[in-house]
């Protein structure tokens, strides 16, 4: 039998990004000024991001070379494995091959740092002393906390009130990593006082924490902010991912026919699956799978339109689909992919045909994990189970058709810092949220006219 | 530069345990029969464990086959990486050369199923429908559910209340992987419901749970009880983890000066340091540190005699380091090392002055800890950290007079599910308690005079 995992030596490490912009058959509409609704200048992202992110933002390049002190970072943990599922097969009874990329080995035990290490190092480069940033689960934030720490950085974490209650573990590892952790809305910002005095006892919001972390970088001059998806460096970052991949599959003489990761701002899902969109436009047939939760369908219910990135309105206007930056998602335990956007690039790529999307429900997306975890072992995600429920339903179509195909997905973190949510699918205090649709519909109402 | 992660590939997996019993200069004190002072029979313990597993712990036979449906689950995780902590080493401005195996990797992020994972598999063999054990923190219990749930037995864990409350996390674990979990003591067995009438309030301990659990077996036909560290087969199972360190040493071309384990019951610091004894006892000069907390420094401190392994006086007499069956520790956070004795084989090499102790104070440990996560990544576990701060005081000394030591150090497990301690590090609420001498004095007197 083969080797379960796929491995590359550190000397197999990706040298450069890859760049999906280089590639598309038609291009990314781009983002507007919401003042003059005119495209955006890259001038005017400088005061809260460094001109070389900036510059790989609009970049059409097809390879962006690594720095060398991001790849040393990197290679803490990458490049990672890419395992065949042998026991999930097993039990599922399916002729299908699965494969799944492990992103979890990282410190932060997720895809999140991909992004993390490189947007630190580029602000250190160019004299940043500080950087801020907004966290609901924490998956980000902690990423953001190691990578700054790794830079000699300071770290300034605006996390959702109620997460910062509920999952004081991510916390703590922010915490480990020498990052400052506030419950937002604070009293440290403007935007936050006036959140507290309009709303006395809101839990908060990735809407307000996201001003919060916008309004402190641009108040304080060695101070920048990062965001953790939907923005097009983001994505180019995370497609070591996918890069490590297809030499991978190459090593086990395979090639994916399905592509699945879940998607909330769509970071993960990009990094995984854009390296072989090139594949795709030159005819090779391969289905390439977004999932997204039923209770915040973005892709597969949404308008694709121009709308702001937060709830308020500080962001420049993005042509995505969207539910409406004023729209609020169910509490579900994926709270990465309750996001009322989708980033532009997997919008374009959803709009121009080349991707699909498919909406699921939490509990078959828990009942798929747990599967995950007495077959292949770790407990992933919420975010994650997503992605592993839509393998499942396509290796039991396989099973009924009799088809070898070969499966593929991105297992972006673990779980052990959600464990709670499986405590509640065990006490069967999780509910299925139907798809707010009377809600969406007066969110759509405030999404600018504009594009 | 060196890849910093030496691997093996699959088909270099370990296929014999190395029992360290073959190379003993002086054979291991017997167990014996606490009524009659007599050498224990085999027999004698076959109520609570299969015949499979008391002829490994009574073996002289220096290799022992792992049967191949161990070895598949085993290649879940294994090989683990033996890694070059770079970092580590730079941030401690050390000549010394600092490598550690990483056993964290484990689906439930110890080394604990390397045992679980063979005696679930040999219990199955003997027809054993249903296993029991206790745990403190939870590792064992989780390692032990993950175990059980691959070979289709059922788990019953009996977790110390006062954990079963603090750590819900951990039985979380327990619960995706199908154990049954109930805080100790419970009403369901004999001896658990006269604890709670003696002690109405009790928070439990590892004592009574022990007892709760071996009781249930020895009345069940169909269930076993199993052990997590301290016997001489668990130690066996664990030895994969220095049989592939030498392996990845020989591949780097280098070779452990100091080798170093942290030591509660003695599993994870004989699996990675017994298959390097043999050389030691041909002349090769490495010293070989277990290390254990000053609140509990059974091998520092305490005296060679036998006693009881646990606080009911249910078990065989010992011969080890012990600081007397009715000691409880300080409520120091590396829960796995508060135990009262030691494995009568790693204290038998202790005897013979092949193995060496330190005692560490906790805070000092939790600082290692977070410079080892600082620099290399991974949050250690709270015992894990107690074998980081040894290997930074032998680096420092390699500092001060130049020796580039080669220092090696198990791994032994993540701290994902531990952070609440690291929260109590960081709001100074951690204190370091001194050696409890007078507990010790008193607790000495209950040890039985024989031997």
């Amino acid at each position: 039998m083969a080797d379960r995992r796929i491995m590359l030596s550190e000397k197999e490490m990706i040298q450069s990004w890859y760049n999906v912009a280089a590639d598309l058959p038609k291009p990314l509409a781009p983002p507007l000024n919401p003042g003059t609704g005119e495209p955006l200048t890259p001038d005017a992202l400088k005061p809260i991001f460094p001109m070389s992110l900036i510059m790989q933002e609009v970049s059409t390049e097809r390879w962006i070379d690594i720095p060398d002190p991001i790849k040393e970072v990197l290679l803490s943990w990458r490049p990672t494995p890419l395992v065949r599922a042998f026991n999930l097969e097993k039990a599922l009874g399916t002729p299908a091959r699965i494969y799944y990329k492990n992103e979890s080995l990282s410190p932060p035990g997720s895809h999140k740092p991909n992004t993390a290490v490189a947007q630190a190092y580029y602000n250190k480069q160019e004299g940043i002393k500080r950087i801020t940033t907004e966290t609901g689960a924490g998956q980000w934030g902690s990423a953001l906390a190691f990578a700054c720490n790794k830079f000699d950085i300071e770290c300034m974490v605006y996390m959702v009130r109620v997460s910062f209650e509920q999952k004081p573990m991510r916390k703590s590892l922010m915490h480990v990593w020498n990052a400052e952790v506030l419950p937002s809305p604070t009293d440290q910002t403007n935007c936050g006082r006036a959140f507290r005095e309009r709303f006395p006892n809101t839990t908060g919001s990735l809407g307000m924490a996201i001003s919060e972390a916008v309004e402190d970088a641009a108040t304080h001059d060695d101070t920048n902010y990062s965001l953790g998806s939907v923005l097009n460096h983001v994505l180019l970052h995370q497609t070591v991912i996918g890069l490590e991949a297809k030499k991978q599959f190459e090593l086990a003489g395979d090639y994916p026919d399905i592509l699945i990761g879940c998607a909330g701002g769509g970071s993960n899902f990009s990094g995984f699956t854009f390296p072989f969109v090139p594949d795709k436009l030159k005819g090779k047939e391969i289905r390439i799978i977004a999932t997204e939760p039923e209770a915040c369908p973005t892709l597969t219910k949404g308008p694709f339109r121009y709308d702001f990135g937060d709830t308020g309105k500080m962001t420049p206007l993005l042509k995505m689909y969207t539910l409406g930056h004023i729209f609020v998602p169910p509490g579900i335990h994926a709270g990465g992919l309750r996001y009322h956007g989708m980033a532009p690039m997997v919008s374009h790529l959803k709009d121009l045909g080349i991707i699909e999307a498919m909406a699921l429900h939490q509990i078959e997306c828990f009942e798929a994990g747990i599967l995950f975890a007495q077959t292949e072992g770790t407990i992933p995600a919420p975010e994650t189970n997503h992605a592993i429920r839509a393998v499942v339903i396509e290796a039991l179509k396989c099973k009924e058709t009799g088809e070898e195909k070969c499966i593929a997905f991105n297992f972006s973190g673990h779980g052990h810092l959600d464990l709670s949510a499986y405590d509640k699918y065990y006490e069967k205090d999780l509910e299925d949220y139907e798809y707010p649709e009377e809600k969406i519909r007066e969110a759509l109402k405030e999404v600018p006219e504009i594009g």
